[in-house]
């Protein structure tokens, strides 16, 4: 095997293959890169065996040539070296070259690497995915709807299915859900496509990896799943991931569809509000505020550390109707919630102190957020 | 105590302060960081008993005014907390407030914060130095000067003095040296005024905080040393460090006055090149590179670590004369001591394999790196 390419290129996809890579493995071989030359190009494969992603560098693209002198054949070569390698070679062209023995040659310049690889027929073969359940989203929309929903997931083993995000059809809309069971974010996007779809869970772990992949534009995001896996697709990335196994829970009845105290109020206020009352309580793993409403109509938001100390502080808001109430909630969940709301005014539904409260931008219907509150009294 | 304060002014002086707060320390107050308002000004001061800062806000200075409402009196705040409310107080104007319980009020806009406070008398006083050996350095300069010599002090306790920069004047010099036995840094300045002056060893902790503090400018930064501590004193920051005890060890004895092989050498392109050597010897702890002549009048730059692979590379020199050399040293050290040095090319000298070697700037004859080699074979 024998290539010449351009750096920048190189290095680009090797950190979008070594998110699937992991040194903790149990099968040695994949803790290395796969390196595969063709004659149209190269392809860098990395997987831990729950994600595995392949990214491919075409010779030739748009004019601009990536691959130079290549000669077929494949190499895995020791990922914990070769990306801070490439990174720091002299010159902006890299030749990488294995002979018959695994001795691997990467040249730059006056630089000369010379690293042991394996043998690529020793690394396994990622299964192929043959579906016919696909169906394609712009890569922005598809990056915000997991930023949206992914960091509700559970992050403890107990209840694995919970690790995931569920994702199903219904009504024309595809349902995106994730719930720790004391939070629960969900978001619904429209498809015009008719198909016939699983509900599926994918690792919240994968979503995470594959958000940080994608790039913020609107090309394509194919989506194929099988059974048991599910593949993401864009030009030149092939991202595989395991599908988790079990009946998601129906979450829908969680949510009240009826309320007694309805709040609006701007987002980026309310979440600096939340952070300040949470200041004092920050080793408290339950990082408790108090929400109350004013007979001035406006909010307390309050917050007790009897070690440390009090917080207290009286919120202006766009609207408020309804019953009178005094709730305690987590202050991360109400961040993390926040946070993804771009809107700049929030509506958040109350059915009183001991029932999960809603909350919502103002101007997108098809995002929830859902928090469980506290029960302090 | 009262006062109303500008939030930006006071959080650069308590980031400042924090510097010399350590949570871990055998003084339950010192977690602490005490606020003394006066007439004039508020004064904050932290201190880990090894350094201590006070920092100044004066109540109105070149036409801007910081601080209004003062009613004298001091009070000590916990530190865990009040460096995050002040960064997150909604407003630009923050007013601290305590009564006769030490309880401490925290107000900006409608956010109020109640904390449990400490008696300011019980705080340690710091002492006052007395003392007339002082000297002036620019910032600028001093900060340098810190940077080109406090990176190689050892970080080992088994010699405790090595942990420390030594300073000594002679002939007119300001001598700056660290070295922790297997390479040395020194920088000379010279001084214009004539004055009486110990030779001290400063701990290096105690310089790195400071660097940090020290504004990138030609301010004057006075220096005052006692037999145990040394003061650094600039407008509106009183920095105090003890001084480590016992006779810094003679050093210039170490350094050749012969060379046998004489390089002259492109800076940052050898930074590189020993970088890229290192890249495959990363968790061998010496990390050692080879350097040979060629007989072209070029260098050899080498690594080898069996597990992994082997890297070589040639360079070219702007100067070479003197013996033929094979020598092999530690990269870090290499790296270090090049990282600090400004000027684009530097001149090495070296006497022979198993001798140090010196590595000057070729526009700077003030500023020296020793580094010790490493006998392989």
């Amino acid at each position: 095997m024998k290539f010449v390419i351009q750096r920048d290129r190189l290095l680009a996809s090797i950190q979008d293959v070594m998110k699937a890579i992991s040194s903790r493995t149990a099968i040695p071989i994949l803790t290395g890169m796969k390196i595969e030359a063709k004659e149209d190009g190269i392809t860098l494969t990395g997987s831990d065996s729950d994600i595995s992603i392949e990214s491919f560098i075409p010779k030739e693209e748009d004019g601009i040539v990536y691959v130079e002198q290549i000669e077929p054949g494949s190499i895995v070569l020791q990922a914990k070296y070769f990306p801070e390698i490439v990174r720091k070679v002299p010159m902006n062209a890299v030749e990488i070259e294995s002979d018959g023995q695994l001795n691997v040659t990467i040249r730059s310049g006056s630089a000369e690497f010379k690293l042991n690889g394996q043998d690529a027929d020793e690394y396994p073969q990622l299964p192929k995915l043959h579906s016919e359940d696909s169906f394609e989203l712009p890569a922005d929309l598809f990056k915000n709807v997991i930023k949206e929903t992914v960091f509700a997931v559970s992050t403890q083993e107990t209840r694995p299915l919970l690790t995931g995000v569920n994702v199903r059809v219904q009504d024309d809309q595809l349902h995106f859900v994730a719930t720790d069971s004391h939070r629960l974010a969900s978001r619904q996007i429209p498809i015009s496509a008719a198909f016939d779809f699983q509900n599926v869970v994918i690792p919240g772990k994968s979503l995470t990896e594959l958000n940080k992949i994608l790039d913020e534009n609107q090309d394509p995001v194919e989506i194929r799943i099988t059974n048991n896996q599910i593949l993401f697709r864009t030009k030149h990335l092939y991202f595989l991931s395991r599908l988790l196994e079990g009946n998601y829970p129906d979450t829908s009845r969680l949510i009240p569809n009826e309320s007694k105290t309805v709040l609006q109020i701007d987002t980026k206020e309310l979440l600096r509000s939340i952070d300040r009352a949470s200041l004092l309580a920050k080793e408290n793993r339950n990082n408790v505020v108090k929400l109350v409403t004013q007979e001035s109509g406006k909010l307390e938001i309050s917050s007790n550390s009897p070690e440390v100390g009090r917080v207290v502080e009286e919120m202006s808001v766009e609207e408020i109707s309804g019953e009178e109430l005094r709730i305690s909630f987590s202050a991360k969940y109400m961040m993390d919630a926040l946070k993804v709301i771009e809107s700049e005014q929030v509506k958040i539904e109350f059915t009183g102190a001991m029932r999960p409260f809603l909350i919502r931008p103002t101007d997108d219907e098809d995002l929830l957020q859902l928090i469980t509150p506290v029960r302090t009294y």
